[in-house]
């Protein structure tokens, strides 16, 4: 028998990322693939100890059923968080989810019919054009800088006749790019979006990752007409298995979160939210952060230090102030899907940038993570790439010379 | 700024089973309303053990992201479990999720366009209605009694010139009913739609809990086109707070609901996989599940001699071989609605059975739990909805004679 699937499934593409990351599982590699985490700097023990006191203390509540916005004293945590970053929240405000991942998907169910505009940045998370996607949306994406989109940009996608429906931002360290908007480009995004009914959906897990300063508060802290939505994540400040994110919205919008949530998997893991709880009942997550921000910091460093060393002049790279990952532009004869293939003969991964792009992917770009390992594998690793880019930069030019 | 929401949330309501749980989640209440398992049952000493055991010995797998599909090891003894039952599947078979209800919502993902058909029975799972109808289907439902299915009323829905999509069938102690199909019965509805494009969806929770004879057999074991996705789920025969559920499905459907799970939440949580897997290994699962079915199995006998000794004789009920569920039909004059006020002011709470119809709901149904407390609660419980019954039928009757 012949299956039909949905119309909405016909133009999915399984992840480069998660394609990648199952290849170099098998060992030996040194991957700038994955968005992950350090696993050596999991909080284990702890983790431990606070699971043991959850199934002794209350089992119950870990192991059964529990109400879809998540676990109460978990919301008030959360709230709490979002104070410190200078959002007022209070748990009526919070949806939980499993991971960031979901509060995008969840966006789409309840926001997103079918050619309606939704406004990305170029380059953007290339999960959340997936799964937004599934909803069929048409996206407008802007040229973005050291600072931030280009406002003008964005100021002709809220002005075009058709309303932009969503605005879908990383501004802290953003994936893939690493890029931190600045406060005055911040106000300006805003500036724009105001008179308009564009809701504005703000992914931020690595705002927190800030390597030197404080970090940056969100676009939701100086949001006035409550158009944001703020997911957040603690995939990336303590660990991405326990799957546990949440959403911050008006009670009027979180209501349909909720129910989106509730038709999807009714909740998230109860034991799951404990442990994240429990966590941070331990005061132990700022910590965590600092020791994370001081890993990475350095990780970067060694990352950029030997870009700078092997990689040739005409190859652009951000230089993040926080987050996990460097952008790299190529010179533009250079596709890096030709770059991985090479690559991965010699055991070093990293993801192509053209899925991080709404529309017109840029086939030269390339996303580089830095927070997986330490800093002499990333400098073994970036000399190998350093070197194919130096091969395939002569071998063009060499191309080009022929036909001249 | 005023919000516009997606088509398919318009019609969207909270479930009713969400609003009643949170209400008794008060205590004080003898609630017969949840799906849930008592907790009392949870093998907690173990689960720490294993918990304890996975944070020591691969915390980094626990704790670190994890291949979409899900855990190899839980995979393979999920295959194995499948094999149990007649289902011959093996890990690439199966796609892990979060709970069955997620199962639920990606089917309607990679399946349903607007205006597709899917068949349901009368009753059916409320919160199956709930998920598919963000993807805006029409529903056909067909008639069930105690052994299943009207196959006439399936035939006709089959031959119908517009094809039906999706079948969503409960055929093992079906949520509300408790009804088992009977053998005879699953040959008569595969045999109605051979020759047809339409998939099966067969959530199955319950099969496992079987009070007396071997667990039934599900559908998928009989079926000879890979028609039937199966839904499994750990909620019912371990605890539901872990959400960890799986799809069976052939390899080319799987790879679209991998996909869709991506989008989603990129992955059901690691850890609970982990503790799934480490207590599947240990050869736990078979006697907690005995422990339940003989458990559950007291309970449901109770609660029919406390009907039986109760209720008012023109009460129907169904009488489950397993699962969790009594299914009551009332005299048509009386709504089930106007029996939970009554009974929620005497702390007695039941879900009304209206919202387990996708069409044409009878409002003179109410669906029992039996699981989640003793015999003597529950004996408590029934008399009170007995006395209650009564009295609005001796009302019912008065009203009618002064009309006369």
């Amino acid at each position: 028998m012949s299956i039909k699937f949905a119309h909405r499934m016909q133009h999915t593409q399984p992840s480069d990322i998660r394609e990648i990351l199952l290849k170099t599982s098998e060992g030996g590699y040194i991957s700038f693939a994955g968005g992950i985490p350090d696993p050596e700097l999991f909080p284990v023990e702890l983790l431990n100890e606070l699971a043991q006191k959850i199934l002794r203390d209350h089992s119950a509540r870990a192991l059964q059923y529990g109400p879809t916005p998540g676990l109460l004293p978990l919301r008030e945590k959360i709230a709490a968080l979002m104070s410190d970053i200078g959002v007022a929240a209070d748990s009526d405000h919070i949806q939980i989810t499993s991971g960031a991942q979901q509060g995008i998907s969840l966006s789409g169910t309840i926001f997103v019919n079918p050619g309606d505009i939704i406004v990305t940045e170029r380059p953007t998370y290339s999960a959340a054009i997936n799964s937004l996607d599934l909803f069929r949306p048409r996206y407008e994406d802007v040229e973005s800088d050291e600072e931030g989109p280009d406002i003008e940009q964005v100021r002709d996608c809220v002005r075009a006749e058709q309303p932009v429906k969503l605005a879908y931002v990383i501004p802290n360290f953003q994936n893939p790019s690493g890029r931190l908007w600045s406060p005055k480009r911040r106000v300006a995004f805003m500036d724009a979006m105001a008179g308009s009914e564009t809701l504005i959906i703000e992914d931020d897990p690595y705002g927190q990752l800030a390597f030197r300063d404080q970090p940056p508060q969100p676009l939701k802290a100086i949001d006035q007409d409550e158009r944001v939505i703020y997911l957040g994540s603690f995939s990336k400040v303590l660990c991405p298995g326990l799957r546990v994110g949440w959403i911050v919205a008006p009670p009027k919008i979180l209501a349909k979160y909720n129910l989106a949530k509730q038709f999807n998997d009714l909740h998230t893991s109860s034991f799951d939210q404990e442990l994240i709880n429990a966590y941070l009942e331990d005061a132990a997550l700022q910590p965590q952060i600092d020791r994370l921000r001081e890993t990475y910091a350095a990780r970067c460093t060694a990352m950029l230090t030997a870009l700078d060393e092997t990689f040739p002049a005409d190859v652009h790279f951000t230089r993040p102030e926080g987050g996990l990952f460097i952008w790299i532009e190529l010179p533009k004869r250079i596709n890096s899907r030709d770059l991985l293939e090479l690559a991965m003969q010699e055991k070093v991964a990293f993801i192509p940038g053209d899925g991080f792009f709404a529309t017109r992917p840029m086939v030269n770009t390339l996303r580089l993570n830095f927070s997986a390992m330490g800093p002499e594998k990333i400098k073994e690793g970036i000399a190998i790439l350093g070197r194919i880019v130096h091969k395939l930069l002569d071998q063009s030019t060499e191309k080009t010379n022929h036909f001249v």
